[in-house]
Protein backbone atom coordinates (compact mmCIF):
# COMPACT_ATOMS: atom_id res chain seq x y z
CA UNK A 1 0.00 0.00 0.00
CA UNK A 2 3.07 2.49 0.77
CA UNK A 3 2.62 6.12 2.12
CA UNK A 4 1.57 9.22 0.07
CA UNK A 5 3.19 12.96 1.29
CA UNK A 6 3.61 15.86 -0.52
CA UNK A 7 6.14 18.83 0.04
CA UNK A 8 6.78 22.18 -1.42
CA UNK A 9 10.09 23.25 -3.04
CA UNK A 10 10.88 26.52 -1.47
CA UNK A 11 13.68 28.95 -2.18
CA UNK A 12 15.95 27.76 0.53
CA UNK A 13 16.12 24.61 -1.90
CA UNK A 14 16.87 25.89 -4.55
CA UNK A 15 20.62 26.43 -6.39
CA UNK A 16 22.32 28.97 -8.91
CA UNK A 17 20.90 27.04 -11.59
CA UNK A 18 17.09 27.51 -9.99
CA UNK A 19 17.01 23.97 -9.38
CA UNK A 20 16.42 21.83 -6.16
CA UNK A 21 19.86 21.56 -4.67
CA UNK A 22 19.97 17.66 -4.42
CA UNK A 23 20.86 17.26 -0.92
CA UNK A 24 17.44 19.23 -0.28
CA UNK A 25 15.81 16.23 -1.60
CA UNK A 26 17.22 13.68 1.12
CA UNK A 27 15.42 16.75 3.90
CA UNK A 28 12.01 16.34 1.85
CA UNK A 29 13.13 12.22 1.88
CA UNK A 30 13.68 12.62 5.84
CA UNK A 31 10.66 14.66 6.24
CA UNK A 32 8.50 12.10 4.56
CA UNK A 33 9.96 9.25 6.56
CA UNK A 34 9.09 11.41 9.57
CA UNK A 35 4.99 12.10 8.25
CA UNK A 36 5.17 8.62 7.96
CA UNK A 37 6.14 7.58 11.23
CA UNK A 38 3.89 10.28 12.39
CA UNK A 39 0.43 8.73 10.38
CA UNK A 40 1.77 5.14 12.23
CA UNK A 41 1.20 7.03 15.53
CA UNK A 42 4.75 7.16 16.21
CA UNK A 43 5.55 10.96 15.41
CA UNK A 44 9.34 11.65 15.55
CA UNK A 45 9.45 13.72 18.51
CA UNK A 46 7.68 11.01 21.13
CA UNK A 47 10.17 8.68 19.29
CA UNK A 48 13.39 10.59 20.24
CA UNK A 49 12.52 12.12 23.20
CA UNK A 50 10.16 9.69 25.32
CA UNK A 51 10.48 6.44 23.58
CA UNK A 52 14.82 7.44 22.86
CA UNK A 53 14.78 5.85 19.54
CA UNK A 54 16.21 6.78 16.45
CA UNK A 55 15.64 5.66 12.65
CA UNK A 56 18.71 6.37 10.94
CA UNK A 57 18.98 5.40 7.35
CA UNK A 58 22.08 3.11 6.73
CA UNK A 59 22.28 3.05 2.84
CA UNK A 60 20.61 5.02 0.02
CA UNK A 61 20.59 4.96 -3.33
CA UNK A 62 18.99 7.23 -6.08
CA UNK A 63 18.45 8.16 -9.46
CA UNK A 64 17.68 12.02 -10.83
CA UNK A 65 15.35 11.86 -13.44
CA UNK A 66 13.87 15.13 -13.93
CA UNK A 67 15.00 18.81 -11.95
CA UNK A 68 12.37 20.43 -9.75
CA UNK A 69 11.83 24.00 -9.59
CA UNK A 70 10.64 26.56 -6.99
CA UNK A 71 7.04 25.69 -6.06
CA UNK A 72 6.67 22.85 -7.25
CA UNK A 73 4.95 20.53 -4.64
CA UNK A 74 6.35 17.21 -4.88
CA UNK A 75 4.50 14.22 -4.28
CA UNK A 76 6.42 11.69 -2.48
CA UNK A 77 5.82 7.72 -2.38
CA UNK A 78 7.42 5.43 0.27
CA UNK A 79 7.22 1.80 -0.18
CA UNK A 80 8.05 -0.10 2.54
CA UNK A 81 9.62 -3.61 1.29
CA UNK A 82 10.85 -5.84 3.52
CA UNK A 83 10.74 -5.49 7.11
CA UNK A 84 13.71 -7.18 9.08
CA UNK A 85 14.45 -7.55 12.92
CA UNK A 86 15.62 -4.13 13.28
CA UNK A 87 15.68 -2.73 10.08
CA UNK A 88 13.42 -1.33 6.90
CA UNK A 89 14.00 -1.32 3.46
CA UNK A 90 12.03 0.90 1.48
CA UNK A 91 11.80 2.24 -2.10
CA UNK A 92 10.61 5.93 -2.98
CA UNK A 93 9.69 8.16 -5.15
CA UNK A 94 9.20 12.04 -5.52
CA UNK A 95 7.24 13.04 -9.11
CA UNK A 96 5.38 15.99 -9.66
CA UNK A 97 2.32 16.15 -11.56
CA UNK A 98 2.98 12.55 -12.40
CA UNK A 99 6.64 13.08 -14.26
CA UNK A 100 8.94 11.60 -12.04
CA UNK A 101 11.80 13.61 -10.30
CA UNK A 102 13.93 11.24 -8.41
CA UNK A 103 13.58 7.53 -7.20
CA UNK A 104 15.37 5.09 -5.29
CA UNK A 105 15.25 3.03 -2.35
CA UNK A 106 16.63 3.36 1.31
CA UNK A 107 17.08 1.11 4.84
CA UNK A 108 16.57 2.20 7.97
CA UNK A 109 17.21 0.73 11.16
CA UNK A 110 15.93 0.98 14.37
CA UNK A 111 18.60 2.29 16.71
CA UNK A 112 18.66 3.13 20.33
CA UNK A 113 19.85 6.73 20.83
CA UNK A 114 21.34 6.43 24.44
CA UNK A 115 23.31 3.29 23.47
CA UNK A 116 23.85 3.96 19.90
CA UNK A 117 23.52 0.50 18.60
CA UNK A 118 20.49 -1.13 16.74
CA UNK A 119 17.47 -2.82 18.47
CA UNK A 120 14.76 -4.74 17.36
CA UNK A 121 11.31 -2.92 16.03
CA UNK A 122 9.27 -2.79 19.17
CA UNK A 123 6.07 -5.34 18.35
CA UNK A 124 4.12 -1.78 18.09
CA UNK A 125 6.31 -0.25 15.48
CA UNK A 126 7.00 -3.63 13.69
CA UNK A 127 2.82 -3.96 12.97
CA UNK A 128 2.10 -0.42 12.25
CA UNK A 129 4.68 -0.84 9.27
CA UNK A 130 3.95 -4.05 8.23
CA UNK A 131 0.59 -2.65 7.22
CA UNK A 132 2.22 -0.13 4.62
CA UNK A 133 3.94 -3.16 3.41
CA UNK A 134 4.55 -3.08 -0.58
CA UNK A 135 4.53 -6.78 -1.99
CA UNK A 136 6.35 -6.77 -5.09
CA UNK B 1 -4.04 43.14 8.68
CA UNK B 2 -0.96 41.29 7.98
CA UNK B 3 -0.55 37.84 6.91
CA UNK B 4 -0.15 34.61 8.78
CA UNK B 5 1.12 31.38 7.99
CA UNK B 6 2.40 27.74 9.56
CA UNK B 7 5.51 25.94 9.00
CA UNK B 8 5.82 22.76 10.86
CA UNK B 9 9.54 22.03 12.69
CA UNK B 10 11.15 18.71 11.36
CA UNK B 11 13.97 17.04 12.44
CA UNK B 12 15.90 18.56 9.83
CA UNK B 13 15.02 21.53 11.86
CA UNK B 14 16.52 20.75 15.08
CA UNK B 15 20.63 20.79 17.04
CA UNK B 16 21.88 18.61 19.24
CA UNK B 17 19.46 20.24 22.03
CA UNK B 18 16.57 18.97 20.35
CA UNK B 19 15.50 22.60 19.57
CA UNK B 20 15.40 24.67 16.72
CA UNK B 21 18.91 25.66 15.48
CA UNK B 22 18.48 29.19 15.12
CA UNK B 23 19.62 30.21 11.56
CA UNK B 24 16.21 27.44 10.34
CA UNK B 25 13.98 30.14 11.92
CA UNK B 26 15.16 32.43 9.09
CA UNK B 27 14.26 29.71 6.63
CA UNK B 28 10.70 29.54 8.22
CA UNK B 29 10.81 33.39 7.67
CA UNK B 30 11.96 33.66 4.10
CA UNK B 31 9.32 30.67 3.59
CA UNK B 32 6.81 32.90 5.35
CA UNK B 33 7.26 35.81 3.06
CA UNK B 34 7.44 33.39 -0.07
CA UNK B 35 3.78 32.38 1.11
CA UNK B 36 2.58 36.08 1.41
CA UNK B 37 3.84 37.25 -1.75
CA UNK B 38 1.95 34.42 -3.49
CA UNK B 39 -1.02 35.22 -1.14
CA UNK B 40 -1.01 38.59 -3.18
CA UNK B 41 -0.37 36.85 -6.60
CA UNK B 42 3.26 36.71 -6.76
CA UNK B 43 4.31 33.75 -6.08
CA UNK B 44 8.28 33.52 -6.32
CA UNK B 45 8.68 31.76 -9.01
CA UNK B 46 7.06 33.61 -11.67
CA UNK B 47 8.69 36.55 -9.58
CA UNK B 48 12.47 35.53 -9.70
CA UNK B 49 12.21 33.61 -13.16
CA UNK B 50 9.70 36.06 -15.36
CA UNK B 51 9.73 39.54 -13.66
CA UNK B 52 13.12 38.83 -12.79
CA UNK B 53 12.64 40.63 -9.50
CA UNK B 54 13.86 39.23 -5.88
CA UNK B 55 13.23 40.66 -2.98
CA UNK B 56 16.48 40.28 -0.70
CA UNK B 57 16.36 40.87 3.26
CA UNK B 58 18.59 44.20 3.87
CA UNK B 59 18.02 44.32 8.14
CA UNK B 60 17.07 42.29 10.76
CA UNK B 61 16.42 42.22 14.02
CA UNK B 62 15.12 39.44 16.51
CA UNK B 63 14.33 38.28 19.83
CA UNK B 64 14.43 34.34 20.64
CA UNK B 65 11.76 34.01 23.71
CA UNK B 66 11.70 30.33 24.24
CA UNK B 67 12.98 27.68 22.25
CA UNK B 68 10.80 25.06 19.34
CA UNK B 69 11.18 21.57 19.75
CA UNK B 70 10.20 18.82 16.87
CA UNK B 71 6.77 18.71 15.74
CA UNK B 72 5.82 21.92 16.72
CA UNK B 73 3.78 23.97 14.33
CA UNK B 74 4.99 27.79 14.56
CA UNK B 75 2.22 30.30 13.69
CA UNK B 76 3.99 33.00 11.64
CA UNK B 77 3.06 36.55 11.24
CA UNK B 78 4.21 39.08 9.06
CA UNK B 79 3.17 42.57 10.06
CA UNK B 80 4.01 44.71 7.16
CA UNK B 81 4.45 48.46 8.61
CA UNK B 82 5.51 50.79 6.10
CA UNK B 83 6.08 50.20 1.70
CA UNK B 84 8.83 52.53 0.86
CA UNK B 85 9.49 53.68 -2.82
CA UNK B 86 11.59 50.43 -3.07
CA UNK B 87 11.48 49.20 0.30
CA UNK B 88 9.26 47.19 2.60
CA UNK B 89 9.44 47.14 6.49
CA UNK B 90 7.23 44.94 8.93
CA UNK B 91 7.00 42.98 11.80
CA UNK B 92 7.33 39.21 12.52
CA UNK B 93 6.51 36.93 15.33
CA UNK B 94 6.82 33.07 16.07
CA UNK B 95 4.25 31.18 18.04
CA UNK B 96 3.08 28.03 18.96
CA UNK B 97 -0.13 27.55 21.14
CA UNK B 98 0.21 31.45 21.91
CA UNK B 99 3.44 31.18 23.16
CA UNK B 100 6.07 33.55 21.39
CA UNK B 101 9.26 31.93 20.39
CA UNK B 102 11.15 34.44 18.59
CA UNK B 103 9.98 38.07 17.22
CA UNK B 104 11.62 41.11 15.24
CA UNK B 105 11.53 42.84 12.28
CA UNK B 106 13.13 43.64 8.93
CA UNK B 107 13.38 45.16 5.53
CA UNK B 108 13.12 43.64 2.07
CA UNK B 109 13.87 45.41 -0.92
CA UNK B 110 12.50 45.22 -4.62
CA UNK B 111 15.71 43.89 -6.58
CA UNK B 112 16.50 44.13 -10.64
CA UNK B 113 17.55 40.35 -10.59
CA UNK B 114 20.03 41.04 -13.52
CA UNK B 115 21.01 44.69 -12.38
CA UNK B 116 21.40 43.64 -8.96
CA UNK B 117 20.00 47.15 -7.96
CA UNK B 118 17.18 48.17 -5.93
CA UNK B 119 14.05 49.70 -8.16
CA UNK B 120 10.58 50.78 -7.33
CA UNK B 121 8.17 48.59 -6.53
CA UNK B 122 5.83 47.80 -9.36
CA UNK B 123 2.62 49.16 -9.16
CA UNK B 124 0.63 45.91 -8.81
CA UNK B 125 3.12 44.74 -6.25
CA UNK B 126 2.62 47.75 -3.96
CA UNK B 127 -0.93 48.06 -3.93
CA UNK B 128 -1.15 44.41 -3.06
CA UNK B 129 1.21 44.60 -0.38
CA UNK B 130 -0.46 48.20 1.16
CA UNK B 131 -3.83 46.22 0.96
CA UNK B 132 -1.65 44.54 4.73
CA UNK B 133 -0.47 47.20 5.52
CA UNK B 134 -0.61 46.85 9.58
CA UNK B 135 -0.92 50.66 11.08
CA UNK B 136 0.33 50.97 14.51
CA UNK C 1 40.92 42.15 20.52
CA UNK C 2 37.91 40.16 19.01
CA UNK C 3 38.27 37.09 17.12
CA UNK C 4 38.45 36.62 13.64
CA UNK C 5 38.30 33.56 11.37
CA UNK C 6 37.39 32.96 7.78
CA UNK C 7 34.37 30.48 5.82
CA UNK C 8 34.13 30.08 2.46
CA UNK C 9 31.07 30.63 0.52
CA UNK C 10 29.69 27.57 -1.17
CA UNK C 11 27.42 26.02 -3.90
CA UNK C 12 25.32 25.08 -1.26
CA UNK C 13 25.18 28.34 0.33
CA UNK C 14 23.80 30.28 -2.83
CA UNK C 15 20.73 30.93 -4.04
CA UNK C 16 18.94 31.36 -7.21
CA UNK C 17 20.46 35.03 -7.73
CA UNK C 18 23.62 33.32 -7.21
CA UNK C 19 24.03 34.78 -3.89
CA UNK C 20 24.09 34.31 -0.39
CA UNK C 21 21.03 33.17 0.64
CA UNK C 22 20.22 35.17 3.92
CA UNK C 23 20.11 32.59 6.54
CA UNK C 24 23.56 30.55 5.55
CA UNK C 25 25.12 33.77 7.01
CA UNK C 26 23.66 32.85 10.39
CA UNK C 27 25.10 29.12 9.94
CA UNK C 28 28.70 31.18 9.02
CA UNK C 29 28.22 33.19 12.49
CA UNK C 30 27.36 30.60 14.32
CA UNK C 31 30.46 28.77 12.77
CA UNK C 32 32.71 31.58 13.75
CA UNK C 33 31.21 31.41 17.20
CA UNK C 34 32.54 28.08 17.07
CA UNK C 35 35.61 28.90 15.72
CA UNK C 36 35.83 30.90 18.36
CA UNK C 37 34.82 28.90 21.84
CA UNK C 38 37.63 26.55 20.07
CA UNK C 39 40.24 29.02 19.95
CA UNK C 40 39.74 29.54 23.97
CA UNK C 41 39.93 25.69 24.58
CA UNK C 42 36.44 25.29 24.49
CA UNK C 43 34.99 23.06 21.87
CA UNK C 44 31.56 23.20 20.77
CA UNK C 45 31.66 19.26 21.10
CA UNK C 46 33.28 19.12 24.89
CA UNK C 47 30.88 21.81 25.84
CA UNK C 48 27.97 20.09 24.81
CA UNK C 49 28.85 16.93 25.33
CA UNK C 50 31.05 16.53 28.22
CA UNK C 51 29.98 19.55 29.91
CA UNK C 52 26.35 19.81 28.88
CA UNK C 53 26.66 23.37 28.07
CA UNK C 54 25.23 25.22 25.08
CA UNK C 55 25.26 29.23 23.93
CA UNK C 56 22.40 29.98 22.71
CA UNK C 57 21.64 33.16 20.98
CA UNK C 58 18.98 35.31 22.60
CA UNK C 59 19.20 38.65 20.61
CA UNK C 60 20.30 39.69 16.93
CA UNK C 61 20.32 42.36 14.89
CA UNK C 62 22.44 42.91 11.17
CA UNK C 63 22.33 45.05 8.29
CA UNK C 64 23.04 43.16 5.04
CA UNK C 65 25.34 45.91 3.03
CA UNK C 66 26.71 44.07 -0.10
CA UNK C 67 25.96 40.25 -1.54
CA UNK C 68 28.51 37.57 -1.31
CA UNK C 69 28.84 35.01 -4.24
CA UNK C 70 30.33 31.96 -4.54
CA UNK C 71 33.91 31.41 -4.11
CA UNK C 72 33.81 34.05 -1.94
CA UNK C 73 36.30 34.18 1.74
CA UNK C 74 34.70 35.78 4.22
CA UNK C 75 36.57 37.53 6.89
CA UNK C 76 34.90 37.28 9.81
CA UNK C 77 35.20 39.28 12.77
CA UNK C 78 33.76 38.25 16.46
CA UNK C 79 34.05 41.17 19.18
CA UNK C 80 32.53 40.64 22.37
CA UNK C 81 31.47 43.61 23.81
CA UNK C 82 30.13 42.79 27.59
CA UNK C 83 30.40 39.93 29.20
CA UNK C 84 27.30 39.64 31.94
CA UNK C 85 26.52 36.81 34.37
CA UNK C 86 25.55 34.72 31.58
CA UNK C 87 25.45 36.31 28.31
CA UNK C 88 27.78 37.83 26.28
CA UNK C 89 26.83 40.75 24.05
CA UNK C 90 28.55 40.63 20.77
CA UNK C 91 29.43 42.97 17.48
CA UNK C 92 30.01 40.77 14.42
CA UNK C 93 31.44 41.71 10.75
CA UNK C 94 31.36 40.21 7.21
CA UNK C 95 33.73 40.99 4.62
CA UNK C 96 35.83 40.54 1.43
CA UNK C 97 38.73 41.92 0.62
CA UNK C 98 38.37 44.73 3.03
CA UNK C 99 34.17 44.91 1.52
CA UNK C 100 31.76 44.35 4.11
CA UNK C 101 28.75 42.10 3.68
CA UNK C 102 27.01 41.90 6.44
CA UNK C 103 27.32 43.32 10.42
CA UNK C 104 26.00 43.35 12.92
CA UNK C 105 25.60 42.70 16.87
CA UNK C 106 23.84 39.24 18.90
CA UNK C 107 23.58 37.93 22.86
CA UNK C 108 24.96 34.33 23.82
CA UNK C 109 23.58 32.74 26.91
CA UNK C 110 25.34 30.23 28.80
CA UNK C 111 22.52 27.53 29.35
CA UNK C 112 22.46 23.94 30.97
CA UNK C 113 21.08 21.77 28.25
CA UNK C 114 19.58 19.30 30.55
CA UNK C 115 17.92 21.91 32.49
CA UNK C 116 17.57 24.58 29.71
CA UNK C 117 18.29 27.16 31.42
CA UNK C 118 20.86 30.39 31.76
CA UNK C 119 23.22 29.45 34.49
CA UNK C 120 26.43 31.47 35.21
CA UNK C 121 29.46 31.54 32.95
CA UNK C 122 32.03 29.47 34.61
CA UNK C 123 35.17 30.97 35.57
CA UNK C 124 37.67 29.39 32.98
CA UNK C 125 34.66 30.61 30.35
CA UNK C 126 34.72 34.02 31.66
CA UNK C 127 38.27 34.46 31.75
CA UNK C 128 38.77 33.21 28.65
CA UNK C 129 35.98 35.44 27.23
CA UNK C 130 37.09 38.32 28.82
CA UNK C 131 40.51 38.47 27.10
CA UNK C 132 38.83 38.74 23.99
CA UNK C 133 36.70 42.08 25.05
CA UNK C 134 36.80 44.50 22.59
CA UNK C 135 36.23 48.12 24.77
CA UNK C 136 34.94 51.11 23.12
CA UNK D 1 45.18 8.81 -7.72
CA UNK D 2 42.12 10.56 -6.91
CA UNK D 3 41.56 13.63 -5.11
CA UNK D 4 41.48 14.00 -1.30
CA UNK D 5 40.15 16.95 1.15
CA UNK D 6 38.86 17.58 4.02
CA UNK D 7 35.44 19.00 6.01
CA UNK D 8 35.11 19.63 9.85
CA UNK D 9 31.62 18.51 11.35
CA UNK D 10 30.12 21.98 12.77
CA UNK D 11 27.13 22.35 15.01
CA UNK D 12 24.99 23.40 11.68
CA UNK D 13 25.50 19.34 10.81
CA UNK D 14 24.60 17.76 13.60
CA UNK D 15 20.89 16.08 14.84
CA UNK D 16 19.44 15.49 18.17
CA UNK D 17 21.44 12.64 18.72
CA UNK D 18 24.24 14.59 18.08
CA UNK D 19 25.42 13.25 14.97
CA UNK D 20 25.78 14.39 11.39
CA UNK D 21 22.52 14.33 9.90
CA UNK D 22 22.60 12.24 6.77
CA UNK D 23 21.57 15.01 3.99
CA UNK D 24 24.64 17.38 5.44
CA UNK D 25 26.57 14.40 4.11
CA UNK D 26 26.09 15.51 0.09
CA UNK D 27 26.55 18.85 1.03
CA UNK D 28 29.90 18.01 2.28
CA UNK D 29 30.02 15.21 -0.85
CA UNK D 30 29.15 18.79 -2.60
CA UNK D 31 31.75 20.63 -1.29
CA UNK D 32 34.20 17.38 -2.25
CA UNK D 33 33.01 17.81 -5.85
CA UNK D 34 33.93 21.79 -5.70
CA UNK D 35 37.45 21.41 -4.15
CA UNK D 36 38.17 18.74 -6.79
CA UNK D 37 37.14 21.42 -9.67
CA UNK D 38 38.78 24.29 -8.35
CA UNK D 39 42.07 22.08 -7.85
CA UNK D 40 41.40 21.57 -11.68
CA UNK D 41 41.35 25.06 -12.43
CA UNK D 42 37.85 25.35 -12.68
CA UNK D 43 35.78 26.95 -9.65
CA UNK D 44 32.48 26.48 -9.21
CA UNK D 45 31.90 30.11 -9.45
CA UNK D 46 33.99 30.53 -13.36
CA UNK D 47 32.15 27.49 -13.86
CA UNK D 48 28.57 28.26 -12.75
CA UNK D 49 28.77 32.21 -14.16
CA UNK D 50 31.34 32.26 -16.85
CA UNK D 51 30.95 29.33 -18.93
CA UNK D 52 27.35 28.62 -17.84
CA UNK D 53 28.45 25.17 -17.17
CA UNK D 54 27.07 22.72 -13.96
CA UNK D 55 27.80 19.69 -13.22
CA UNK D 56 24.69 18.09 -11.02
CA UNK D 57 24.65 14.49 -10.06
CA UNK D 58 22.39 12.25 -11.84
CA UNK D 59 22.79 9.02 -9.64
CA UNK D 60 23.93 8.17 -6.60
CA UNK D 61 24.41 5.42 -3.80
CA UNK D 62 26.39 5.06 -0.51
CA UNK D 63 26.21 3.24 2.54
CA UNK D 64 26.54 4.64 6.36
CA UNK D 65 29.66 2.98 8.02
CA UNK D 66 29.41 4.95 11.01
CA UNK D 67 28.41 8.26 12.58
CA UNK D 68 30.21 11.08 12.72
CA UNK D 69 30.41 13.87 15.67
CA UNK D 70 29.89 17.38 15.97
CA UNK D 71 34.14 18.38 15.50
CA UNK D 72 35.08 15.33 13.51
CA UNK D 73 37.35 16.41 10.57
CA UNK D 74 36.26 14.47 7.97
CA UNK D 75 38.98 13.13 5.02
CA UNK D 76 37.12 12.78 1.69
CA UNK D 77 38.52 10.90 -1.16
CA UNK D 78 36.57 11.24 -4.65
CA UNK D 79 37.75 8.83 -7.00
CA UNK D 80 36.83 9.25 -11.03
CA UNK D 81 36.09 5.84 -12.50
CA UNK D 82 35.03 6.42 -15.77
CA UNK D 83 34.82 9.49 -17.64
CA UNK D 84 32.04 9.38 -20.44
CA UNK D 85 31.45 11.48 -23.14
CA UNK D 86 29.45 13.90 -20.41
CA UNK D 87 29.47 12.13 -17.76
CA UNK D 88 32.04 10.95 -14.71
CA UNK D 89 31.35 8.32 -12.34
CA UNK D 90 33.06 8.34 -8.92
CA UNK D 91 33.58 6.24 -5.94
CA UNK D 92 33.63 8.35 -2.97
CA UNK D 93 34.68 7.59 0.85
CA UNK D 94 34.76 9.80 4.08
CA UNK D 95 36.58 8.91 7.07
CA UNK D 96 38.07 9.97 10.16
CA UNK D 97 41.25 9.00 11.48
CA UNK D 98 40.83 6.32 9.19
CA UNK D 99 37.29 4.95 10.27
CA UNK D 100 35.01 5.03 7.42
CA UNK D 101 31.68 6.53 7.64
CA UNK D 102 30.19 6.72 4.42
CA UNK D 103 31.36 5.24 0.79
CA UNK D 104 29.27 5.27 -2.34
CA UNK D 105 29.27 6.07 -5.90
CA UNK D 106 28.08 9.36 -7.99
CA UNK D 107 27.41 10.07 -11.60
CA UNK D 108 27.56 13.70 -12.36
CA UNK D 109 26.95 14.85 -15.78
CA UNK D 110 28.22 18.31 -17.91
CA UNK D 111 25.11 20.37 -18.29
CA UNK D 112 24.52 23.52 -20.49
CA UNK D 113 23.02 25.59 -17.78
CA UNK D 114 20.62 28.05 -20.14
CA UNK D 115 19.87 24.54 -22.17
CA UNK D 116 19.16 22.28 -19.13
CA UNK D 117 20.77 19.50 -21.55
CA UNK D 118 23.68 17.63 -21.20
CA UNK D 119 26.80 18.38 -23.42
CA UNK D 120 30.33 16.56 -23.80
CA UNK D 121 32.61 18.10 -21.40
CA UNK D 122 34.84 20.60 -23.15
CA UNK D 123 38.37 19.31 -23.65
CA UNK D 124 40.66 21.35 -20.78
CA UNK D 125 38.01 19.83 -18.17
CA UNK D 126 38.15 16.37 -19.78
CA UNK D 127 42.02 15.95 -19.60
CA UNK D 128 42.27 17.91 -16.50
CA UNK D 129 39.72 15.00 -15.24
CA UNK D 130 41.49 12.54 -16.88
CA UNK D 131 44.45 12.85 -14.60
CA UNK D 132 42.58 11.92 -11.46
CA UNK D 133 41.23 8.63 -12.96
CA UNK D 134 41.97 5.63 -10.61
CA UNK D 135 41.88 2.73 -12.16
CA UNK D 136 40.95 -0.85 -10.82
Amino acid sequence: MGFRTKAQVRFAHIDAAAIVFYPRYFEFLNGAVEDWFAAMGHDFHGLHVRRQLGVPTVSLQCDFQAPSELGDILDIAIEPRRIGGSSCAYDFRMSVDGQQRISGSGVLVCMDLAARKAVPWPDDMRSAMNAFLVVA
